[in-house]
């Protein structure tokens, strides 16, 4: 996989320089690496001033383990500095977000390229790490203030705990995938009844994807389910964002473009 | 089903009157009949002062849904009552603690019936509610002071909402069922890291019973991630509780036993 993003990367931006940490290529129970290994190897590249980013390699599970351990550990150095990735990575995105770090973004990563189209998501994300390209970016970001963009279970398990940043005045974009359609509403029950939630200024619904049958049927779509939470919370209901656990999954820098 | 566990009643405490509300035979794509119509069920009889206590007919998913308006409505009468169930039902059970409601209780409810050795577990429920027999309690509860029982992920999704009940210095028992490891290990991070939920005087981890094969293997047992978490949060890790989604789910009264 690695092999693959390099020449990738090569081929597409040859200026750019790709290192992969050798963590990544770890392997411990269900995670790559132990956490000790997972949050020394985050922290390292972080503070370490000649990388200009920090991409994360993948999502799945792991993030919550070494945030407390991570964020703790940042240096001045860290703060300039894109932090590229979604999903589970979502946990340290939120963490970094709410320090105040000004490149905290939401795209593709390096294990995106084994789904199928993935190259495409693959080159665009390298493509915004490169040239920070207007194409590459959702949609709505360049017409719309703040934004943040997340997992909708990964946002919801961040609710109340020292991670969850202020999205007071934000476009909030939430996406799932490979959840029941009423794990979805409960996540949006959740997600939707906490007062700093509240104050975003609206919520776009990214795609939900590969949505186990429900049994019996569920009786409302996904874009039902966001607007009956958003409605009952005074939260606007935005439309759709392009982001989601696929290769079309569009960029979103959080806080949105920051025009000189 | 309501008709063997009425036969179950009347067998083994004739003097219990069981009354099963049209609702809980309604059908509305996943739940029980509307929101508005199970918000009403609940509502009329919590407020029915002739009712001795309001005994959920089952999990799943759905009090969410309801518990804004379903709370809202509720009279006087309804202090002066036992809520017993467990499961999805625990947002509803959670809404009326925080309300300072006395009766809430933690059991097995009629659809347990269906289950490998059900109807031990309904008839527990009904001995609870006929006697209050101490031999029906989870064991811990008599030797403990204030307690609360919990699915883990209802709870979890309770984290940050109006609906979270303040659990100071109560021994917070949490369960969990069908549930991958690695969410299982999610939702402790989710759990432990709020603020309020550091002020519990222990956690007891009941049975996580029907847990997906992780792969690769997660390396963890639940009592190792339980441990991990309560570790770090620096919160007591106080055993094993006798509470699951099981025919062996013992009674747990919210506050434990109010001794005269």
């Amino acid at each position: 996989m690695a092999e693959r993003v390099t020449t990738l990367a090569a081929e597409h931006f040859p200026a750019l320089e790709l290192h992969f940490h050798p963590q990544c290529f770890l392997s411990a129970g269900h995670f790559a690496g132990s956490d000790a290994e997972r949050a020394a190897a985050f922290v390292m590249i972080a503070n370490d001033a000649t990388f200009d980013a920090l991409w994360f390699g993948r999502g799945g599970y792991g993030s919550g383990r070494i945030a407390e351990a991570a964020l703790g550990q940042l240096a001045d150095a860290a703060r300039a500095k894109t932090y590229l990735g979604y999903s589970d990575a979502g946990v340290l995105l939120a963490g970094l977000y709410g320090k105040g770090y000004q490149g905290i973004v939401h795209g593709p990563m390096p294990a995106d390229i084994n789904r199928s189209g993935g190259e495409a998501a693959v080159v665009r994300a390298l493509s915004y790490l490169a040239t920070g390209a207007t194409e590459t970016l959702e949609p709505s970001v360049t017409s719309s203030g703040k934004v943040a963009a997340f997992n909708l279970m990964t946002f919801s398990q961040l609710i109340g705990t020292p991670f969850q940043p202020d999205l007071t005045d934000h476009v909030l974009m939430l996406e799932e995938v490979s959840e029941y359609m009423y794990r979805i509403d409960r996540s949006l029950f959740h997600v939707t009844s906490n007062k700093a939630v509240q104050r975003v200024a609206g919520i776009r619904l990214g795609r939900c994807s590969a949505i186990p049958d429900n049994d019996p049927d569920f009786g409302q779509t996904e874009v039902e389910v966001v607007q009956h939470w958003c409605g009952k919370a005074g939260i606007p209901y935005l439309g759709r964002a392009d982001i989601g656990h696929d290769a079309a999954n569009k960029i979103v820098p959080f806080g949105g473009l920051r025009l000189a």
